[in-house]
């Protein structure tokens, strides 16, 4: 027999165009510098949705252990580590870049030339364990749900747009799209004392934001401009988000602006869109580009969120044991859902940091 | 007899579709808060030339005195005006602001909801005499040529479009486009310190920019990016500048910037473009609007012009008076020419302040 006897343990793995299996997969101990996981509740992004749905095979070789969006605790410590204890309750910056790239010597590690998206490049967090490079860890502050904790992640993504857009308090801000990356937008932007208008086309995510003190639109049925300006004494919006990736989404984004508006684009278009920049002259408007984040906004997420001013557990509509990990997906591609957690270990249940 | 038997002036008047005839008109003299000024000179933009196509007959009232790139003499002063006698050599900044509306309120009144450009919106400076508010003045340094000065106004907008990117010193800059503003914008750039690539598909225009110590690039002759990317050290542009108004441009203009790369819209675009919006999510970068000028941008081209340090009487083409104003539409309108100036005034031919 030459098979491995080490230990293993339970992994989801993507085997391509919607199928998933959950198998026992070898054990991989961290090396040096290297930090294990035990990842408690792993959130599905909507980039998981697009590997799902086989957008991503090119860049994903299968089978592949997906999965960025993760709270978990500490349950092995590689060679040379501090700092970091069996049982820790941490969250994870899922970015490994090269750190030699003319982004990184700038600072912008983030965007980095050849980065290594830790749970697409290389293997994810739904699973049972996770090893990651030890300067990926973020600790989390007691008393913070480990559920709740696994919204860090794209709560991060909502905290870098906003401090992208130079938001400020008592400005007003449009937000286009109400999924969940929206929502955090949104929720993040009232918290920094913005006048806040989402704009959605699905009633179940309106009712949702309403719920959360959010105030919403259907596009459908009224002119947003106009409701962005009446918002906003007349001046147009201060900043619009574009979460939606849909070309109407960007034409909304554009029309509410006011003059040296910023239009911070945080929806990945795949496609070249069409936009008007006579607007963008005549207004002297900005677009502004926004992907990921920053370890500074991972940290300004933890606080946000763990004093309850961005109660982004609100946003958790179902949670589904990893061995039912296809259900998570399916949720999700069927609508209705806003955030799906999958629970990695069969204990928790509730875990609190 | 009930017509005016008061003192009257030569004017260019845009009839329509390009026509122009030269005409007396009758002197208004300047009211309270105004003077009269005697442009010496006086040149064409291409936003004259958009007029004289019959483009903006919808803006403009015909017969139209235009013209607002001009320098000149003070010749009258109105009621309650102080700091200016006749004779004082000065520029005009065209812009006249309602002083009320949401974007004169935030400082911006360049891009005031209800500006008006004097000079297309109301009479301009193709004639021997132009009332303009006392305000829109500025002082010309002794011993400027007045025919340089007349390029003060598109040199402001290069300095506003330079100020709008941010560029600094040592970063790499890609003018695409090389008109007037194009040239004068990468005179700008580099004289703040960037290393400057101007990209023109005309060899006049690149055989003027490299007399002035430009590079340049013919963009069916290499691959910018490639060259952007050579320039700046592997990183790609920092700033690019779209001034050619075309589709070709705009998608060159993006493609050759690095991780947060900013790219400042100057040219007009009348229609809708597509864009890479991928690109602008994945490197983070930016599109700035950018339109006119404000004070301190005419400020700081005036001494720019004055110094010597941006040679703007390089781009001067020709100068033809105002009696033949047709054929300085003509040459502009033929191609190969930079810039033409109108001599307002018989006796103005290379006077200094």
């Amino acid at each position: 027999m030459t098979t491995s006897t080490g230990p293993t343990y339970t992994a989801a793995r993507y085997l391509g165009e919607h199928r998933f299996d959950v198998a026992e997969v070898e054990r991989r101990a961290p090396g040096p510098g290297e930090v294990e996981v035990a990842p408690a509740y792993t959130g599905i992004c909507g980039t998981d949705l697009h590997i799902a749905a086989g957008h991503m095979d090119a860049r994903v070789t299968t089978p592949a252990v997906i999965g960025h969006e993760t709270a978990g605790r500490v349950s092995a410590v590689g060679e040379g580590v501090t700092g970091w204890s069996v049982g820790d309750a941490v969250t994870v910056v899922p970015l490994r870049p090269d750190g030699t790239c003319s982004a990184c010597r700038a600072g912008h590690g983030h965007v980095c030339e050849h980065l290594d998206f830790i749970g697409i490049d290389s293997p994810g967090a739904l699973a049972q364990r996770w090893t990651v490079p030890a300067d990926t860890l973020i600790a989390l502050p007691e008393g913070v749900d480990l559920r709740t904790a696994a919204l860090l992640e794209p709560t991060a993504v909502a905290v870098h747009d906003v401090r992208r857009s130079r938001l400020a308090a008592g400005e007003c801000a449009v937000v286009v799209g109400g999924g969940p990356v929206g929502i955090l937008i949104a929720l993040v932007a009232a918290q920094a004392g913005a006048d806040v208008l989402l704009v959605e086309l699905d009633a179940a995510r309106r009712a949702l934001a309403e719920e959360l003190g959010l105030a919403t639109v259907d596009p459908r049925e009224v002119d947003v401009a106009e409701v962005a300006r009446a918002r906003s004494g007349g001046s147009g919006a201060h900043v619009a988000f574009e979460v939606s990736g849909a070309q109407g989404g960007l034409d909304t984004a554009v029309s509410v602006l006011g003059v040296r508006g910023r239009l911070c684009q945080v929806g990945i278009h795949a496609q070249p869109r069409t936009i008007d920049l006579h607007r963008f002259f005549w207004r002297e408007l900005e677009l502004l580009g926004a992907r990921l984040y920053q370890r500074d906004d991972f940290s300004r997420a933890v606080q946000l969120v763990a004093s309850g001013e961005v109660p982004a557990e609100r946003l958790i509509s179902s949670v589904v044991p990893l061995e039912r990990v296809g259900e998570a997906f399916e949720a999700l591609a069927g609508g209705g859902a806003v955030k799906v957690l999958v629970a990695c270990q069969p204990a928790d249940r509730g875990e609190r940091a």
